[in-house]
């Protein structure tokens, strides 16, 4: 996933993202919605500055917060556009009038809604501005060309893109298609873009409008190729969910061949900066999200949910485990089944087998946490601390109650509720004592049984 | 999800659900085999009533009380007739003749093991009838039609149904298979099954024939397209799992486009009746079993197992929950992982985020509920609810002996064993006092290597 | 999966194992990495067993004792030849020259990293030498063959395999590749591969040089065709998950052909021994490890990870659990969610329905385990075994303290933690007392937020 060279020319990005997206049926703005635990927009934000962008206008949607947080958070920066009215994607792209108007060498024009635009497309985009060309059209070939616009070309020169309703026949039949990406040249673009007109039956200004003019004018128009479903946007939750099955393709496979084995790819979900190293083993069922770093030799076994996760080497974890808030397991720490971890933080070879909540904890090397463990480590208002030391061995079905230290080589007994710290090497024991009634159970049996005999068995 | 509008015409729909199943290898009826929690046979009995059919008749295998049973659950007042032998469709058919003698105006004859045959198919069936045909077939295109009754048509009028054994060099070649599904006119059915013969190697009494009789009445016959996918019938447990993975796909879709997110929903399962609210996230790997409601803006993380439950607005859970027996989550409840609800309702804000079983409980608004707490609501013979006040705050690994009721703000000591009630506001306690033998650990170490040492490394 | 009827003649199989896998990027060898639960060098020696090898001879990598122990494992008897050098596949082969020099009637030789390739499909490849035949060829039809020998033929009979290189224009249009394998009459095998020369450009010896050797000679070569889809090898991890999937495939439509019903058999995982009985019921996001055994009748829940497992008719388990280290459940017996068995036994009817773990176990018929309850089975040294009775009732949230024995009909109270035994049908207790301080929660919260106040509303 290195990003691509960046060639030495200058680059804006101009990202639309005031789509209302009325078919996502939501109350988030379409360009927020998340795809491998990044949204769209981020997306976007990320190919063109890994594709060079050193400066990028987003053209928004008036008063979004949230849309202007993410694009502070994805591309800090950016300037933002408000898009008042709608009156076609020219129109959109002119919002950032002010970015052409001392313009970079090259800009292109990406879509908030189109996530899978790779950085090495858009840097193909961008090849052909270095070589003279006035504007580059992304275009892809496609059996189904009906709805889209067609590029006619001679070559690799672009002679017009004509909409479905103007075109012929003959026109028809061409499978060439215009994917509505664009990079121009920083000299042409602002002349280019404000003579877009508007005289058609929607009454808008088209985007693809720049290449008649620019051909009119005598210059170059090239096609750049990509592929269909590269291209795809995204307009509804199903195309959604088709995204982000060709973003878990891509991120699987490259896992795969860096040398994790993912016993069941397509039941394995990644995020975005999900790393896994050399020989990692991941089991089915698997679900990354972001934030999480997995170092070389470990297993993570079937049903693990991951968030903001550190694995050191030749870590073992689950099945059925969930980790979150930080949590960092270092070199050979094990985790079993039903164990969650949240901001803890477990030494070398510390262990805890079963059916343990740690949160807010420090666990030393080597220490054994028994089953059922759990740190105490809310009062309702707080959040506590819970310290165990290493070589410390915690006893089944007991209850840290923080904050509170277990010092090193300490032993707690069973089912203990540890209110005071236990020193180094001192045994624990808080529970009651045995007592034993004889014959009691036959007793009592009979007494249920003769209850629920007159509740009518119920 | 709506039901197709009803012609006003009267319809009756005969379901053919007597088949023996060998290739099932099973116990089980075969038309009693689920998909999407509901049966084969309640598939059937559900599209036919949608399609408006207010007389049904189920002819079964004779004193299959279980299919019966069936029959009363989704088709109230349908009727079941026996097939005590087996001699053709046809003959299965009339056994249902009673309700041929005082026909309704349309017939349709329906199998229990085609179960993806939707209500608009259906109708579509249906509606040639009401332009005079006496019968319309089902027929699909298929690539590979060897082996399939060829439909041999002009236009959109039956010219007859051949069998392959008696096809033509030229007939093999029609690609037009019959789907078996047949409508008749109610004035002409019993007239046309009626004179089915068994002058065959077999004989058996085919319900194809039928169409050759109505053609040599001079009747008119109809085809109606299906596509191919949709009129597979389910013979053994591979095109059973083809039939539940084609209604999957369906019931996802429907969600999708409703405004839900499935991150990934080939890895998330529905029921017939799972209702999914607008901006509703559903995260991969998730079953949802029937009777589950999820209202707007819910959150269901990955690993959630859900049945008979309701989820009021944002609601959060998982991962790794599950919810059953009448669960009821109100509005901003939240659940984390490894937590159990049966029988459980959790008022508004409520939580209880780690290994913790609510089994037959009340639990009031904004309670929390600590990790490890378990509801002890089971003593060996009846079952006792606990209720949980408002506010309440149970400390984690604590055990709430039923019939228990800890009053509103009332504070649960962790670790506690509560057997009785805890006024509102008090703290109750419940737990052994801590002791400490200092430097027990580092003896009690000592000898446990001895020992091991004895008994040989084991 | 019955292994095929093993032919008169006697066999002997090379597999070749030495490949270094370099695009693994693994630090074990190729040929151990797993599917469906067993190493791929696992499948291979398992298929030519079926196929009816009595004599072994797997050439290695020098000095990889886990491959040697590996083929001891799957192969006992099997020799092992190192290779030190890498000159080529018939110089490979010829590592095993010993087993050649007293040759069985038949050798086939295969590769330790085309792991689909079945015994039925060995048996074939071997069935011409019966005929007479000197050599036989495995080869797929491809649509794209680019890369791959051709196989030119005259009906079965082989005339030459040509490499890609030395194609003609004519030849490359050729789509019948070779797969590799070959099986060679015994009689002629040390002779042909003998002579096979290395006068080429890299200088190696190439096995399918003895087919051009062999006819030359005017002996009888013969094609054998095969699936291109089993003949694929695995190069790398993308590779091995398709070779996973194709496996898996196949191990789940038998699994459902033989009756048991797979709900999504996309997301349940098989191991290359898994045994599912008729009527069994898979729900999805299963996974299945090694030695498992599943009864007729038995319902296994989504989220279930099971290895080393017997479940005995009509047992009933998960959603949750995991199973392990020899567990085994007899008949009706029945685990419910966050449950974990390890190395433990549970008698007929017995149950353990929430949030336990049972490791070292032994539970009578009948007995109820409670939620929450924990064995603890480790002193941090060394493991123990807890008896529990037939009949017995462990209150929720219960430790028991191995070793331990609770008796017949005896009954533990709710949160006990249990270091002595308890006899047969009497009760045991062993908790804190309740205390109760009223209005303590509402003094308690008022100081908790103003130290939360004090703090700044950390």
């Amino acid at each position: 996933m290195t990003p691509p060279a960046t060639p030495p020319r200058s680059l804006t990005a101009i990202v639309l993202a005031a789509g209302k997206g009325t078919r996502m049926r939501s109350d988030l703005p379409k360009v927020l919605h998340r795809i491998a635990g990044r949204t769209m927009l981020g997306h976007v934000l990320a190919a063109v500055q890994a594709a060079g962008a050193g400066r990028i206008a987003v053209v928004a949607e008036p008063g979004r917060e949230d849309v202007a947080a993410e694009i502070a958070r994805e591309a800090p920066g950016a300037q933002v556009f408000p898009q008042a009215e709608r009156l076609g994607t020219a129109h959109a792209v002119l919002a950032a009038r002010a970015v052409l108007e001392a313009p970079d060498d090259d800009v292109v024009i990406a879509f908030g809604d189109t996530p899978l635009i790779s950085a090495e497309t858009f840097l193909r985009l961008r090849a052909p501005l270095a070589d003279g060309a006035a504007v580059a059209v992304l275009a892809f070939e496609s059996p189904n060309p009906t709805g889209y616009g067609r590029v006619l070309t001679e070559g690799s020169r672009v002679l017009a893109i004509r909409e479905e309703k103007d075109a012929s026949q003959e026109e028809r039949a061409v499978t060439l298609c215009n994917a509505g990406l664009m990079a121009l040249s920083g000299q042409h673009a602002l002349t280019l873009l404000g003579r877009i007109g508007n005289e058609n039956a929607a009454g808008e200004y088209y985007l693809p409008d720049a290449v008649a003019l620019a051909v009119a004018e005598g210059l170059s128009v090239t096609v750049v190729p990509v592929d269909e479903a590269e291209a795809q946007g995204v307009n509804d939750r199903v195309q959604l969910a088709i995204a982000e099955a060709a973003i878990q393709a891509r991120l699987r496979r490259s896992a795969m061949l860096g040398g994790a084995t993912l016993v069941a790819p397509e039941t394995v979900f990644l995020s975005h900066d999900t790393i896994l190293g050399r020989d990692v083993v991941v089991e089915p069922h698997v679900v990354f999200g972001p934030g999480v770093r997995v170092a070389d030799g470990c297993t993570v076994r079937a049903f693990a949910h991951l968030t903001d996760t550190v694995l050191e080497a030749r870590v073992r974890i689950g099945p059925f485990v969930r980790l979150r808030g930080h949590a960092v397991l270092e070199t050979g720490a094990e985790l079993g089944n039903f164990v969650e971890l949240k901001n803890a933080h477990m030494g070398p070879g510390a262990k805890a087998a079963h059916l343990t909540y740690l949160g807010d904890a420090e666990i030393g090397a080597k220490a054994n946490i028994g089953a059922g463990t759990i740190t105490c480590n809310y009062d309702g208002v707080l959040k506590h601390r819970t310290n165990i030391g290493a070589g410390a061995f915690i006893g089944s079905n007991s209850a840290l109650v923080a904050p509170v230290t277990v010092g090193e080589g300490a032993y707690v007994a069973s089912g203990s509720v540890i209110t005071d710290d236990v020193p180094a090497d001192a045994m624990a024991v808080a529970r009651g004592r045995q007592a034993v009634k004889p014959g009691w159970a036959k007793l009592k049996r009979a007494a249920l049984l003769a209850e629920k005999a007159l509740r009518g068995g119920r």
